[in-house]
């Protein structure tokens, strides 16, 4: 049995860190990286494309709102057509940067209020899975399981993988319960390691309410952006661990076997 | 006998509009596009790559400081491999646009500032050959010509072309006169395309002083960005077709033979 | 009989301009005056307030959701609170560089989205009627007559004034037709300035459908961001004239009689 | 004996923070707040303006270079006149602002680069003053000791209060030693508490050659930036207290005797 752990990383700005990346890299084996829309500049891609890149980690892009004040957590209005132009010219702003970092975008990943909106807005959704096909560099989806998104890079024939969060309470329907709801996030490592391989091994998702939910994943969403995820995320790996389950990329990396 | 004709364009930003593109792209034969730093944004970009497209203008990438405020025409202080992540950032964008208008960057230009810079400081030319050398899709460079940035694609092995100034007068050392100086630019258009004719026949430029410069150069830069600079374009565009001179792309233009 | 003619000025972004400021300023007798959010930077701002305050024309702040891809066009989501400091600081710095160029900002007027926001949804108008009030310089509000803004204005005290739109039709319920609506824009300048007398002799604008409507109003607002714009915005002055409507400004000219 | 202590603080930048705010505003009595240039939005801004004025500290304005990606840090080539626009409207952003948080902005101390420039460069203190005193609200400026910003100030009759810096080596010529030269930075709280009272006892401060400098301050920078300047920071406030020297703000603290 083996699972992908990825983490969004490279959320500075300028003078502004976002989380301890270094840290995150050494955990994860997949790097969601921001473009510039909603975090993230030519440096800060720079600098963690070649992190990621150094220890094999598998490189996506992550766009999201061009938002910077509000770190992409607000829709903003505009037309599918025009999301799916904003994600290609983000997404073509990290691959200009990974050429020259000797890095190579492997998927996409939209980040969060555009990732929301793509889950449940299917006209979103093919969007910008329209946008990822047209762009060169085959590149995969990542998806929240169950999702809009999902839904429509497999009808469009792209190359999908879908993620679960570990420390994230879910609603009966398969969606997260918000962050606005008490109970939202899970903060105790050990219950969310035993939630973790529990899904793992049954393919059961626990949900606040009826029957735990079937879910598919190649991938758990760690979060990266305070001191104590960083501490989760590293739990969640040792667990896995001893619990004899594989932390592999859902794709392969570059150049190795 | 036969020449290019480039243009800036694609130069305006969210509701602001900059010169007329639509009438420049029925004069010129390769479009250098705003790229999202000096100017344009996801919008713009993909309108002018279709209209571009459409009237099978060959495409260039028109990078330039980030610096929307000064239209990219002042130096913003950076060390040179910074330059090469924002031009490789920026020609990135557009290269992901351009998938989604099924249209292909041929080349990059250097805007304002930064293309003066790069005219003149050999590491910062370095710099961004060493970042459109590392971007796929074979991308050329377009310098003024006899300038380091010439060189340095040159050296680089890189696929280069060079530009003169129809309407500009030039010092003894080949390099234009500060617009800021009375006698920098020209405006009487039968004066513009005498010399223009002359300098393809000849190779020589008249300079302010002294004997004229061997120059060498596949395309000349018109300006679109005043009703006047459209009717001078018009004009050297028909004096030259009179004088039987070509106007034709130094690029092949794509799926034409 | 008097009506002062507003027009929304000092629109344009560093190298962008939008309309003929200097033309509008002949004819208006308050300008309302981007103060760089949707539009706008110190240097616009500052000589469009040298302009306004040459002229006489009397000075207002058009503060606007700070958004300028989309020209304050769309609703940002934010709580009303938010909507008060980001209100605060635009006018703030209008009113810093209105110190520096010896104008004085004597009202404030909502732009674009914020203002249609504000015309309909009396928690945002709390909250921008809050910010004018709090900010110094005595500043009164001009709101659309019959909204929201101005109701809020008139409850918390605030001096206030509402204007009416020369050029678009009306809904029976005192609001606009959207402009997506054929008809919303009317483009005849006889008609337009037929109906605007009217209407000033007796305070009842017509309505796409029903009876005219009564509306109060000691401004109307002109546009100026077209050529065509200009000219009608020239007629309707000329026209008030004609017909013995003295065009003056709402709020009395600093340093006159 | 008495001293104030002044810092940079409300620096972050939508959802990113610099430095621990809270705990510095407990340390200093002036509190130097960006303006939404090299850092700060209007959230910010309001959520520093209320905490300095909840614990009494006194606020200025900390004006920079609109140059987010680096922090203000580098000087953006503009001339004088253009600085002293950028400085009106940014101050004038944190003037309102503070009227809805029911602060009072008292002084201005430019940053980063402006306020190195500022230092040596008599065209852009002077312009600096000029806006400074064309604001209302009664500006100080708060100057680096012995730089010209401090004379411009004096010669235009503006109030003006002068700093030095406790953790920074100085040149035999009054200025700080770079960044970049080794021992720029002094680093051992004792050392730096025990120069710092040395200096406010004798008015002389070490140069790193040569003798002493004599230099008159009012206040003392403190960094806040990292969590080991906040303990810099508070090392030297109790030894300050424990050497007699009271800590007291440069200005009257408002409605306080």
């Amino acid at each position: 049995m083996k699972i992908d752990l990825n983490s969004d990383l490279g959320e500075g700005f300028g003078p502004w860190t976002m989380g301890d990346d270094a840290a995150m890299l050494d955990v994860v084996t997949s790097a969601n990286i921001a473009c510039g829309g909603h975090a993230g500049d030519p440096e800060t891609m720079f600098a963690t494309l070649r992190q990621a890149a150094e220890r094999g980690v598998v490189i996506g892009a992550h766009p999201g709102y061009a938002d910077r004040e509000e770190f992409g957590r607000r829709v903003i209005p505009m037309p599918p057509a025009r999301i799916g132009r904003m994600v290609a010219a983000q997404v073509g702003a990290l691959q200009g940067i990974a050429a020259l970092a000797g890095a190579r975008v492997r998927y996409v990943k939209p980040h969060g209020a555009l990732g929301n909106l793509a889950a449940d807005d299917r006209t979103v959704a093919d969007a910008i899975v329209a946008a990822v096909s047209a762009l060169p560099g085959n590149l995969a989806v990542l998806a929240i399981s169950g999702t809009d998104l999902e839904l429509a890079a497999r009808a469009a024939g792209a190359e999908v993988f879908s993620e679960i969060f570990a420390d994230r309470a879910y609603l009966p329907n398969g969606r997260l319960v918000p962050r606005s709801q008490p109970g939202a996030v899970l903060h105790d490592v050990e219950e969310v390691a035993d939630r973790l391989i529990r899904f793992l091994e049954t393919g059961l998702m626990p949900a606040i309410q009826g029957a735990p939910i079937p879910l598919a994943a190649q991938s758990v969403c760690v979060h990266g952006d305070t001191a104590g995820a960083v501490s989760m995320a590293q739990a969640i790996r040792a667990r896995l661990g001893a619990a004899g389950i594989a932390v592999a990329p859902f794709l392969q990396v570059e150049g190795r076997a």
